[in-house]
């Protein structure tokens, strides 16, 4: 039997509807074929994705899944009558909550993405400029202006972290190496001294990062396993010293990290 | 009266979950305030949720609304009983799956996110390496990698697509810029000319253009009207004639935009 087929059917872009049903997905050992059918903001979108799931239910020899968070009560109603079980994410949760604030929905389409042209949407972009100008060090220009600068190590994660902040949360998260020099030095690079307050460390498992850079410079001393524990070691005591507060990325999802230094660093959270 | 307060409640980083909440909560004309909970994976910590709800329903005059996606059963029930509207995302859809499924669900928790250790993981973070490498017409090497180019004149919104599409599909997406030089030659970029069929464009409205870079450089002639409705009217020629498929990101985000990408260029989808 093929593994059962699951469409992700939305009006807007399918983002959430995909990440709810990845969650959902996830829960079950068996592997699924996943079509998506964004943008479906029509009665004729609606009957021409009827006509897909059929065909599925057809070629698979069983009825598909169906995820939908179409807004619009008539397409929704479209679907519903497809020939598979469908689970529809809005309706089940709208309504309760219509009943609890006393006050109607507004039934709007694609309002669960932010619009392009709202504040909040421009500073996410912002921020990831932000991001990008202040990504390994590259300019000591403007970091008052961050919310986090992370620190640690050559490849310990800080460029995906820092990015993922950006776009995922419009968080203005520069990141800062800290290199050998620092070490000999013992002191944390000059242009951070001022901003204490906004350091946050990652640091890494030894072996895991001397596997990560001998993929870049295989070899090297910059590799070396010994050369990561020295680097590692001095930059953890360094951060103690300096009571800057860090976690280990070994093991941890960029979206894992993010929420941690979100949860430590606390940001005024955005309201919706 | 002092807005809703809604709880984002969940064993992992809670991201699913307040990605959820939002697009319904956006379907109400009314401000929420937003407080995360992550990480909840022990009956201790369930407990201590439920005393800083019961809390807050003291505090606002009125019980909050609660999003939870607890994959432990005790732990969801110890949620379940809070002075709350708890929406329990989980439930709703786990169960009615088992039972199409004739299978249990493994109920395991923080699975709902991408595990730091699997090769979808590596996958990605190489992909936002690759992008980063890319960007801007950086590097012409292993151009031949990349699921897709994007091209565009600057600023048309090239560079955050790219990274979206790294960071939340794992496609190497480099992009390239079209310049003026390229428009007085009529000729594509030399190092694209190899590489048409992954070619992606991004066109913008002159108006916004001139705007997004008179932030930048404000005044100069780059940034002047005139200047832009030049540069853009020539790419459009420029990828017309060379049969390259294009949209305009004015009032698109970059959800929108990586999702309409994904349609148009028909990668394999990841299957779960």
């Amino acid at each position: 039997m093929p593994p059962p087929t699951v469409f992700i059917v939305s009006d807007g872009t399918g983002i959430t509807a995909e990440t709810f049903a990845h969650s959902i997905l996830s829960q079950f050992d068996q592997k699924f074929r996943l079509v998506r059918v964004p943008f479906v903001d029509s009665a004729d979108k609606a009957f021409a994705t009827v006509e897909k799931i059929s065909e599925s239910a057809v070629l698979d020899g069983r009825r598909p899944i169906v995820f939908t968070t179409l807004v619009d009560s008539s397409s929704n109603s479209i679907v519903k009558n497809s020939n598979a079980l469908v689970l529809d994410i809005f309706q089940q949760f709208v309504e309760p909550l219509e009943l609890e604030l006393d006050m109607k929905s507004t039934h709007a389409v694609g309002r669960g993405h932010q619009n392009a042209d709202t504040e909040e949407y421009k500073k996410r972009i912002e921020a990831i400029n932000f991001s990008l100008a202040h990504d390994d060090g590259q300019s000591n220009r403007n970091l008052a202006e961050a919310d986090v600068i992370l620190i640690g190590v050559s490849r310990s994660g800080k460029t995906p972290t820092s990015l993922y902040l950006a776009m995922q949360y419009g968080v203005k998260a520069a990141n800062y190496p800290l290199i050998p020099e620092d070490f000999e030095r013992g002191k944390l690079p000059t242009p951070l001294l001022q901003h204490r307050d906004k350091l946050f460390g990652l640091s890494i498992d030894a072996q895991r990062l001397s596997e990560i850079r001998n993929e870049r410079r295989p070899g090297s001393k910059y590799a070396a396993l010994e050369n990561c524990r020295y680097e590692i070691n001095e930059a953890e005591v360094m951060m103690r010293r300096e009571g800057v507060k860090w976690l280990s990325s070994t093991h941890k999802s960029i979206e894992e990290i993010a929420t941690t230094i979100l949860q430590e660093i606390k940001l005024d959270r955005p309201a919706y």
